[in-house]
């Protein structure tokens, strides 16, 4: 088993083999353009070791480990262009540096790549690999509509928002991992259950994502602390915060998240102490743990080594301790 | 066999079969609506016949052949998007009638679904099926995309254009057939025999497109007869023209296509009189008919009845006499 930091050099490494700019360079260009602004590359990192898990050949995972940072570059190409976010990773998005027009068609040919990475495959894998990447792709597509059906709504549901973050984050973790077993010949049961680990790990990520926008710490956060506020986001920090105030600070919140004041720092401010005082904060810590737990309990089910299962564990708890 | 327009209703019958409203309705209602719009349905009824022609059961290309279609609408649905389109088959493109975000979500949820029709089909020729797929697509953004690029550049050559209607137009038809073929379990040679015959078939349909776009008969046209013209669209019958008219007349030419004047039948009427007058409508009609003549060439090498043979060179005849 490598580290993850050598499982992360070496994708890096492939990723950037396979960066050939062919004609028409307006397709190509932004395609390579978003796949070297980095991230942290986690969910390839998890196809890799998944493999490495089950007793295969990581380096086999290689193809179906980039199919799935592809996808994942497509779906924020398309989503950049659909909240009009001027930056990503701190670097200008691609409808930005380019235009709308590249955005959408780079992006649609950033999905097709995604599929043609698996055609290294066996027929009976690359069917598995290809039905999986499918559905979970589409599921996609459904938690970004739901979130932007969110944006107008004002009776969002806990359930439905759970619902939203698994399609819209939760999946792709769960299907980076399956794709891992798929690679390895591990059983069903085994794909099946680290399929779930994976979900519950992703779902615990995005709670997390939520929490650190608003407490997590300035220095070391990358994003702006509060952004989410500041957009009027739904996060489950602020469905739980309805839930749990009474009448009139429920709407005090609430007209708070129907305007934009210009005085920002005062909105954050007054935002995060309800996030407190209704226990809405503490209620989504204790969710991102309820997660992260469930996650660990499918690992014991697996039939791997205890040591294996402690390093996916640590792998889990690194991911839930993180800052960033 | 059957005919023509029986492949079409059974198609149509199946495309309703399937047409149902999943959650969420924002981006499944749009899917729904630019595939009931209608069209002639040319590919998918081709995909079908294919099927027949090499002794399938063309019940067993009913996938496929919505595929392609589901496809084909994908690619409508974000180029209309891409050329500011208000309407489509004369009804509102979906980017007019919800937003521009639904367009482009949909259609990725549409691509997406395109794949998952294939996974009706057993493992090989999944494998088959799916490449091919992803080849074509890939190839129709890059048409696209040359067709964005052509645009902003007055130095576009011949070979240039007709590589790009290859890309954009041409390799679905062909694809299309080749599809048919696999699912009919067809010799590599005949698969790829039939994917040249619908390329050049394909090739000649969208010559011909350009050619009716200014010398259509207006009252059965469906468009706007000199649609491209007003557009200053580069097409095969103006970059021939540019090629055959002194330099006196090619500065007017490209001052015409530099216009947006108000008088836009006097544009219209001079540029056809140009297209006439330069020998470049005769020399568009030589190149539909060298196309045609190509993809008829290559239905002699089939291993098919004369019969089969007689009804895809009637198909094509039939296509190629089209005033719409």
């Amino acid at each position: 088993m490598l580290s993850i930091e050598k499982y992360q050099n070496e994708f890096v490494a492939y990723l950037e083999e396979c960066a050939t700019i062919k004609e028409p360079k307006n397709l190509y260009e932004p395609i390579n353009y978003i796949l070297s602004l980095g991230g942290k590359r986690l969910r390839p990192i998890l196809t890799l070791m998944t493999t490495d898990i089950f007793n295969g050949n990581y380096k086999n995972a290689m193809n179906a480990a980039l199919s799935i940072e592809v996808f994942h570059n497509f779906s924020l190409v398309h989503d950049d262009i659909m909240d009009d976010a001027p930056l990503r990773r701190g670097k200008e998005t691609v409808h930005e540096k380019w235009d709308v027009n590249t955005g959408i068609l780079s992006g649609d040919a950033m999905l097709i790549m995604a599929y043609t990475l698996f055609e290294n495959y066996e027929p009976k894998p690359f069917y598995e690999l290809v039905k999986l990447f499918s559905k979970t792709a589409l599921e996609v597509c459904e938690g970004q509509q739901y979130d932007v059906d969110f944006e107008t709504r004002d009776d969002v549901t806990i359930p439905e928002y759970l619902k939203m973050i698994e399609y819209k984050t939760a999946v792709l973790v769960g299907a980076a991992m399956k794709m891992g077993a798929i690679v390895a010949n591990a059983s069903t049961e085994d794909q099946n259950s680290i399929y779930d680990f994976g979900k519950n790990l992703g779902a615990a990520f995005q709670l997390q994502d939520d929490y650190l926008d608003a407490f997590g710490d300035p220095t070391s956060f990358g994003k702006q602390v509060g952004g989410d506020i500041i957009e009027n986001k739904k996060t489950y920090l602020y469905l739980k915060a309805l839930e749990f105030l009474n009448e009139t600070d429920k709407v005090e919140l609430r007209q708070l998240f129907s305007s934009n004041p210009e005085d920002i720092a005062t909105k954050i401010e007054v935002t995060k102490q309800f996030f407190v005082s209704s226990g809405s904060a503490e209620a989504t810590k204790s969710a991102i743990e309820d997660y992260t737990n469930k996650a660990f309990l499918i690992l014991e089910s697996l039939n791997i080594s205890e040591d294996k299962k402690e390093l996916l564990k640590a792998f889990g708890n690194n991911l839930m301790n993180r800052t960033v």
